[in-house]
């Protein structure tokens, strides 16, 4: 049966139910929320999106996402930069800086290698962090992907290519519940998570 | 703590959470993933925000949602003009419509009488609703408001004022399972209760 709503309606329908997570109904009721909206506010949502964007990019030297030439984290002077902890995704490094205990620098991957998912080693940014660990200016290295076979598979396969660099690679404790998300770590979890750290 | 993100991404992530049942972390996920659309995608979606709000209004008559002059059901000439069917929302004209069997037209009232929140008549399209019908030309309004208390009290009230001009006013029969929602209404059910429509 054809839509009863306006046609430029059912498209922002459409646009909703795109979103990961997001079913018929919730987009139906995510749309009028839209609708109802005061003009300004309708506005600066469109405006965001289109301005998160523009502005969002990779930093330079850790991958992470910044708006400024380098990000904060490797911008600051109060940070190790010869401790790195490497990290799948932007949000775990938001998990990791919670134990509040951590003062090196991260490299965000982007991704975990993933046969299943055709995600090989060029696919994430591992090739920009050989080339930082290449540069000799870093100690240590900390695999902080998820214990799950993928972040476990991807954390063995860069600890081998980081080892002929003299680099010491070592990986996050398991006090993370194993088969669980990083993203879902408590404070308490991350910082034994951290101290219990051991070489790989 | 002060957000990990770039502020531009930490505007878009609040212009999620603020949607009605979309929580912080959802909200995060919702951004990561307008971040790694394909351009012309992030545009489409920034686009039909504005142009939904651009276009859409309510239909003269009916007050339902239209981009039209007037909505395709009231343009329609295949419709019982003289049988109306009072819903509170534009997403319950579907539901009615889901039925096959309905072949009058509607009006949408946009809300509910409800005291807790402090929505009177003069808030919802009642007004209108009282003029269409005292121009003479409607024989029935059907009440197919949700059979809660508001929607009761509702339709009691719209009941109270059309009396006097002489109209039919039914109720929808409760086929739809009482503390339930118009909009999850089945096909059988939604017909069940359009048959069951008895004078209020």
């Amino acid at each position: 049966m054809a839509s009863l709503f306006p046609p430029s309606f059912d498209t922002l329908i459409d646009q909703f139910a795109a979103l990961p997570g997001i079913g018929r109904k919730s987009a139906q009721r995510l749309a009028f929320h839209v609708l109802s909206m005061p003009d300004a506010q309708a506005e600066a949502f469109a405006e965001a999106i289109l301005d998160a964007r523009r502005r969002v990019h990779a930093c330079p030297v850790c991958q992470n996402l910044t708006d400024g030439e380098k990000c904060a984290i490797c911008s600051s002077d109060r940070r190790d930069a010869s401790l790195v902890c490497v990290v799948a995704e932007p949000r775990d490094v938001a998990s990791v800086e919670r134990s509040r205990e951590y003062n090196g620098v991260f490299h965000v991957l982007h991704g975990v290698l993933s046969p299943v998912n055709r995600v090989g080693p060029d696919d994430i940014r591992i090739r920009e962090l050989v080339a930082r660990v290449s540069e000799g200016n870093i100690r240590e290295v900390i695999m902080a992907t998820n214990p799950d076979t993928e972040g476990d598979a991807t954390a063995m396969y860069i600890a081998r290519l980081l080892k002929p660099f003299g680099v010491k690679v070592t990986r996050l404790a398991y006090g993370i519940p194993v088969g669980s998300n990083l993203e879902f770590a408590d404070d308490a979890t991350m910082l034994r998570a951290l101290d219990g750290r051991r070489e790989i």
